[in-house]
């Protein structure tokens, strides 16, 4: 079954979160390494994600779920932060900036198929980042329309439907491991995308066996669907 | 309160429904004028639309609706065609063109202001239609999202919602006075556009005297938006 719409993962696949929350940390005052700070924040992420999925935590968006593991983050280290710098630490989340082979290829992948992001930041957050980063897309397709967070198969099936196609017609793009996993146990075609830096310069290093395809960047994702 | 989004209605209001469809028409083999084969068409939208809103017929999305009323109307008229053909006149509501002003104007507001499709189209027919006439938006904000089709109220609140806005901090783009009207009635701001070739030359002449601002192009919109 041909691929007739790219799904993307956001967070790390096409922005890199690390250096502008990093960076953040750093104009906020807060004491210590600022890119551990950020990683910190970010391992936090997951977690609190399936506490909502599994019913544990109400419904939050990303903004309010940012907020709850900066607070324990900081409260941990005793750190006493201002509200107004925490609302700015939760705010960076919608000013991040693309990987650079990411316009570009956006845009070359946009005019072969059908381009959605499927991400698990809200609505309003997408159009922000989109906006700032410049990523332009033909639809935004956040998990809060599924009511569930990635890796959810609600959120996968979500993007499908939405867009009427066949859940093998649709394929997630996304430099996860696990994200992938999930899409195609919920019967999506998947890409894997190395972003070596997305955990600065010692990341670990990740690959995906299992995918459809694995490339480098989206330019080198443009051509290996055009094959 | 200051406007922080623009959405904007789609058909009729961005882009040119009848010169498309009577075109289809005309190529579907279907005998009679076109114009006014399309002009019976269009008529049956919003009525089918409102027996959907009051529960006396199932959610079905724009593709199911357009079907049923063509069907309809081909039955009233003793006219007998092929299901392709059928298909076909379906499908041309994907594949309308944009008003001259729209592409160069949405992109111009689009620098102001955040911007939305908010439309009775599903998803994936704005996709195809945003496609087709270079329409560039933020984010597309269609009708199932609320699980209901406009005027109703829950349209137009679920397009604030998704954009974390008060009502009144978002403005309704569109033709029709009664889509305004109800856009008013739920708290937004409202912009009238005239489009005079709606219907065609002989277009009945429209205004919206209790519209925040009338305007006969996107670009008058950008103006009047930026004074």
């Amino acid at each position: 079954m041909a691929v007739r719409a790219l799904v993307f993962d956001v967070f790390g696949t096409l922005v890199d979160w690390r250096t502008p929350v990093a960076r953040a940390f750093r104009s906020s005052g807060a004491p210590g390494d600022a890119a551990e700070l950020a990683d910190d924040w970010r391992g936090r992420y997951v977690p609190i994600l399936l506490e909502v999925n599994a019913g544990k935590r109400p419904w939050a968006d990303l903004d309010e779920l940012h907020r709850a593991t900066l607070h324990a983050l900081l409260a941990e280290r005793g750190i006493d932060l201002p509200a107004g710098e925490r609302s700015r630490l939760v705010e960076a989340w919608h000013r991040l900036d693309a990987w650079p082979d990411v316009p570009g290829g956006l845009a070359h992948l946009r005019r072969q198929r059908v381009t959605g992001a499927l991400s698990n930041g809200h609505m309003s957050l997408l159009v922000d980042l989109a906006r700032h980063a410049g990523l332009r897309f033909d639809c935004l397709l956040p998990a809060e329309l599924a009511g569930a967070y990635k890796p959810a198969p609600a959120v996968y099936l979500m993007g499908a439907r939405l867009l009427r196609l066949q859940p093998a017609e649709v394929m997630l793009v996304a430099a996860h491991p696990a994200d992938l996993a999930a899409a195609r146990a919920a019967g999506l075609r998947t890409a894997f995308v190395d972003r070596p830096l997305e955990y600065g310069p010692g990341s670990p290093p990740r690959e995906d066996p299992d995918a459809d395809l694995s490339v480098e960047s989206l330019d080198e994702l443009a051509e290996a669907l055009r094959r």
